[in-house]
């Protein structure tokens, strides 16, 4: 059976976690960079964790609350040096609305764009527990169930019945700017293996200038927008004229491929979209015609 | 700000497609894997979809359930062939328990390993809609969270600010057996790149053979695992042995890399464990060593 990947927008949302050793040190560096506002719950704090929270190793507050968090920050919003309690499924709200606003939206008498403030829900977007105690670890996860719902998602580490989802393998490409992440899981069948690829694909990627591809794509797929709808001919219905453009930049893109994107020469490549786009061609250059004539 | 990226478990779990046009036929490919229990809703039904279904194109049947439905069959478990209504939202119930067993929870009276039958539970893990209508899609999204509440993973085709996740650009490695899926983002900036970077991860590392190497892997760790512990010195702790494994693994698999692991002769390796872990070395042999003496 395979997994869902998926890429979580997590700025804002509330997420719990239960536990401040090694493995809840692995969690940190994934969460804060989202801007999620991360509460974390632990008796006893790795001394390793303490640059991740906006209060001196030395503060010996037991509750403590960033009151100048804000998602850019990355920092942890809130510290609680205490045992798990069942309350804490609630810390922020059950995230549901009144149940009788949810009763009129099913009989069609509340419409929830107009008359109801979502801006009031809050909860747990998500739940994870690092603690090596698997019985207060598995009550964390069925309490979670019970008051939030089956779908709230949870994470047991160590206990993979309890985990909705796996972390798997990240590397990050182009930091800075506007980067591409990418995840490598094998559902845990081979961590290792994952890793050795993870390695490689940083090792063969990691140095591509991704902002400079990027802006030039960018570049390059607005002038063709622009001068396909400005030229477009009467018997091309808009349906049609997307596909022709997507086609030829796809083809065209293909060709300069992840090493070359940067280099590209948009002015003269544009000017071959315009010649293209005359005929409605879809002929395009070789790759050698691009790397030649196309390139800065 | 990143997003999170995760790999989801959804054998058995209810997902609800809103919409059967050519953008719900993209998202199918990527759910029937998992084996996640998919209802479809949708007046019109594209006809290329009809393969997802165990019913016949023909079939004029309005709502259809799979009764033979089971996570390998890679098959849609129902059918509605209707505009979405408000209480679908609700259609397999709200995932939650009985408002006084939550309480009883919170109050600590309740314990919910022991004495809460979670299998009756229900409800949608996920809510996915792909249709062209804006105040619909809005309607479904905020009414989902007001009714199973905020935590609920909603996903609005088209429309970013209602998508608590993306999905990215995905690649499955090694199909068949163990496979390693990845998945790619660039949260929106730039999915041509990220299509270029993904076909090139495709082309470079499709033909790996990690069935083999996964096998060499798992072979590998366990008799580095038994003979370590064997032979463990009465001066050595448990994590000391365990962190000594690891890092002697890690840095042999490393010479080996991503292409060489399937071509590992085990028996070799293992005699070098034996040795080097007699007197704790990590003095690895170089990599030359390990590719003309350690390879079958």
């Amino acid at each position: 059976m395979l997994s869902l990947q998926l890429a979580h927008q997590l700025s804002g949302r509330h997420i719990l976690l239960v536990g401040a050793g090694e493995v809840a040190m692995t969690r940190i560096p994934k969460l804060l960079p989202t801007g999620c506002k991360l509460t974390v719950i632990a008796p006893e704090i790795h001394k390793d964790m303490w640059k991740h929270f906006d209060v001196p190793e030395d503060d010996d507050t037991v509750e403590y609350t960033d009151k100048h968090w804000s998602p850019e920050k990355n920092k942890v919003f809130q510290l609680f040096r205490r045992e798990f309690r069942n309350t804490d499924i609630v810390l922020h709200g059950n995230g549901l609305a009144d149940s009788a606003d949810a009763q009129s939206f099913l009989n069609g008498e509340l419409d929830p764009i107009e008359s109801y403030d979502h801006s009031k829900a809050s909860g747990w977007h998500m739940i994870l527990t690092c603690i090596p105690d698997p019985v207060i670890s598995e009550r964390i996860y069925r309490g979670a169930k019970l008051v939030l719902g089956q779908h709230v998602l949870c994470n047991v580490a160590d206990n993979p019945p309890l985990c909705d989802f796996y972390f798997g393998s990240n590397v990050t490409l182009g930091k800075g700017g506007k980067p591409i992440q990418i995840m490598l899981s094998s559902n845990g069948n081979s961590p290792r293996f994952t890793a050795l690829l993870k390695n490689e694909i940083e090792r063969q990627f990691g140095d591509l200038p991704i902002g400079e591809s990027v802006a030039k794509l960018g570049q390059l797929r607005a002038r063709v927008r622009k001068i396909s709808e400005e030229n477009c001919p009467a018997t091309l219905s808009k349906p049609e004229l997307i596909k022709y453009r997507m086609e030829w930049i796809r083809n065209c893109t293909d060709s300069f491929g992840v090493s070359h994107c940067h280099e590209m020469n948009v002015d003269k490549t544009v000017t071959l979209f315009e010649e293209m786009f005359a005929d409605l061609s879809l002929e395009q250059p070789d790759n050698e015609t691009y790397m030649r004539e196309y390139l800065e």
